[in-house]
């Protein structure tokens, strides 16, 4: 009945195991739970595969799931402001709901009070990942570290204030559109006595199954976007991504940019210069001195005049540091927002990036990139906010009670 | 290499079965086409079953695509004013470019001088299709048919001139975002010279493969939305959709509507007063006189005192007429926009119906369900527009050439 990647065995999903079984004829039934035509349909023929939706990801663990989860089709991004009477007893209070919402939501079932329980059968991957920003950790310990807040000012910035900082993220991430509306409501109106939304920004890849599992994310650019990356369940990501310090053992914090491109100036540019402001070739990906994707870049090549081969201007050289501490793990969206008027669109990157010491790892980066970059020409980060991210929990705790309990 | 549903064989597919076929080895050969990692990787490997991205729907043909196809995971529609200086010549170019465009776009091909090729190379069955507004054929022909133009005016609307008519419309749907987003982009690169953007409203349905083929989809009122509606390839449909009357015959109209829904007060009605506002149940939109989402509603049961079971002022009663003329094939897609502060969402339905005639067959049911429909107190249309919808075309035509040639 259930997915290949259905990998938990919660109390749940009896219910939902019951109406998956086809065991809902009569009305009253039918009416009396959240059952959903399509997947008792699944039930009744002997389908071959079943369909995607049905696919879930554990929620309960030692880490957050949406991180280490293969990037979905759909990335909503929340940042909330805390209400001025949502004190310590009230942050638990809302991190216990809010948990126990995701918890149920990722597996298939309906929130608790769902409204729309049918909206809640088909889960799609749906991941919910929490973060919490400094003011959300002084009212919850005393005192937020230095490190959470915003990131220090750089010359590329044109940040809008409206589209960065927050108290409180929420990532819901899902391969289907109408799951995470679904769960962005449950979860918001649960949230409402507690704080309110300060910005939202609605993120896109292929979607599931639109080209192989494992193919490189593609942004407006065109550009294979996300090459060199850890790769989840190797120690190598581990070490990049996950925090051993204090509360945060376990968790992570997650830096998120809202980068404008744009794709109009972008297109004036010719392909070969579109390809050395990066450094790697359009069509797969490929470092300019290689011809696959994963090809290792040779930085120390030269053209026959003498020119490094992957100019010195380069995003991807820019990017690369030499101390291998200095690394991220980037789980980017696109956006394409569609304004009127002459304008085409407004288009650009949700760039997300995961790291277990923002000062460390993150900001050298963005610094050396601020300098030099010749991506900035066309690029332009317009939103900008920093939230540490707690570890995941067992079953009966709750995400935050690290900081809470 | 194709996907089964791959049903054309048109010339410029040569270039990508090349592709497809790995024989792209090279930089040099793969930076000078459109090539696409995940694409070829495809070919390396035996694949099981190709990505659903690779499915293409025929674009030439007596009737334009993205009406009788299954409608798409997303649909986006954009409205352009026509600029004062295109006349019927530019209209003819603007035309033939447009169809150029799609005619490529929707089979897996780049657009001419498409700035991001690799983007096009999954079409995941993108449609366009192209509405015109009353301008677009008064400077095409003299003079538009009186249906064609604002609706009449009807008390529930609060129509913003923003979200309202038009002089072109594009609907670009398929089931993956970045390809539309790529599509649009390259469509709207082209009208550039001749018409602005007024309104553009982007949508969503389940992803494909989220739940079986030939689910109804539900909205964001968690209802199941399409049940009663004329089945493509039906003699049926043909008759409700497409129009015989001059330049219009073989395509239609398209009513698009943006719908508000107040989930918040929605939410507040319990569920058996939420049945009865449409006459459906929730869990799988049967009929309250039936058990399956099929079944006919018996519109004279009554209940043991004497009411009828699917009551006067639900939606489904006051949205059927006895006039056989009065049908319409609805398209919808659910829209949720992210608003700020204490708003939790903004969502509605665009509601998209296609018809032979506007007045005859949608007019009469929308002026029954503005004078009673319990639905109307949670809904409030707030954009509407209303387009000719002219034929497909063949190889070498272009849309519109029954009105420009
Ligand atoms: C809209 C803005 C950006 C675009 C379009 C972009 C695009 C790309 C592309 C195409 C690559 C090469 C393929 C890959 O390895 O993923 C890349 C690599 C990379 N980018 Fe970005 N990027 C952007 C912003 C950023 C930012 C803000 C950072 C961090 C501060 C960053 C860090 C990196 C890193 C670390 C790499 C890998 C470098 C290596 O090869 O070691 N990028 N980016
Ligand atoms: C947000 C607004 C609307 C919502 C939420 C909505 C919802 C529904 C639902 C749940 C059904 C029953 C299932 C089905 O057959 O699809 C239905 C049926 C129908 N609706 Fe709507 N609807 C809306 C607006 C409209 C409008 C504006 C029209 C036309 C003017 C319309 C025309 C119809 C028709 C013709 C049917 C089929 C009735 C029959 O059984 O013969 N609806 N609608």
């Amino acid at each position: 009945m259930s997915a290949p990647d259905r990998r938990t065995g919660r109390s749940g999903s009896t219910r939902r195991q019951f109406l998956l079984g086809g065991a809902v004829a009569g009305v009253g039934a039918a009416a009396a739970v959240g059952g959903d035509a399509a997947l008792r349909a699944v039930a009744a023929e002997p389908a071959p595969a079943p369909p995607h939706g049905e696919g879930t990801v554990p929620f309960f663990g030692p880490h957050q799931a949406g991180i280490a989860t293969d990037a979905q089709a759909h990335g909503l991004f929340v940042a909330l402001d805390l209400l001025d009477g949502t004190d310590r007893p009230a942050l638990t209070r809302m991190m216990r709901i809010l948990t126990d919402d995701a918890a149920r939501l990722t597996q298939g079932e309906p929130a608790l009070a769902d409204s729309e329980p049918e909206l809640a059968a088909a889960p799609a991957h749906l991941t919910v990942t929490f973060g919490v920003g400094p003011r959300f950790v002084d009212r919850a310990r005393g005192r937020a570290p230095d490190w959470l807040g915003p990131l220090p000012a750089f010359g590329v910035d044109r940040l809008r204030p409206e589209l960065s900082d927050g108290d409180l993220l929420l990532q819901i991430a899902a391969d289907d559109p109408l799951t995470v509306a679904h769960a962005a409501r449950m979860l918001l109106k649960d949230t409402r006595s507690f704080a309110t939304v300060r910005w939202s920004q609605q993120g896109f890849r292929r979607a599931h199954g639109t080209v192989r599992p494992g193919t490189t994310m593609r942004n407006l650019f065109g550009q294979v976007d996300g090459t060199v990356n850890p790769v989840p369940g190797t120690p190598d990501f581990d070490e990049v991504v996950w925090s051993t310090r204090d509360w945060l053992a376990g968790g992570t914090s997650v830096v998120v940019r809202r980068i404008g491109m744009d794709l109009d100036r972008w297109d004036r540019l010719d392909r070969s210069g579109r390809e050395q402001s990066v450094g790697r070739y359009l069509s797969n990906g490929a470092p300019l001195t290689g011809t696959r994707e994963h090809d290792e870049p040779d930085f120390a090549a030269t053209t026959e005049i003498g020119f490094p081969v992957i100019p010195e201007f380069s995003h991807v050289r820019r990017a690369r540091s030499e101390d291998p501490a200095e690394r991220i793990f980037r789980r980017s969206y696109n956006y394409d927002d569609r304004p009127v008027g002459d304008g085409i669109s407004l288009s650009g990157l949700i760039f997300v990036s995961y790291q277990a010491d923002v000062d460390r790892q993150f900001v050298p980066i963005q610094r050396r990139l601020d300098r030099l970059d010749l991506l900035n020409e066309w690029t332009v980060p317009v939103g900008s906010a920093v939230f540490a991210v707690p570890p995941g929990c067992a079953e009966g705790g709750f995400v935050g009670e690290t900081l809470l309990a």
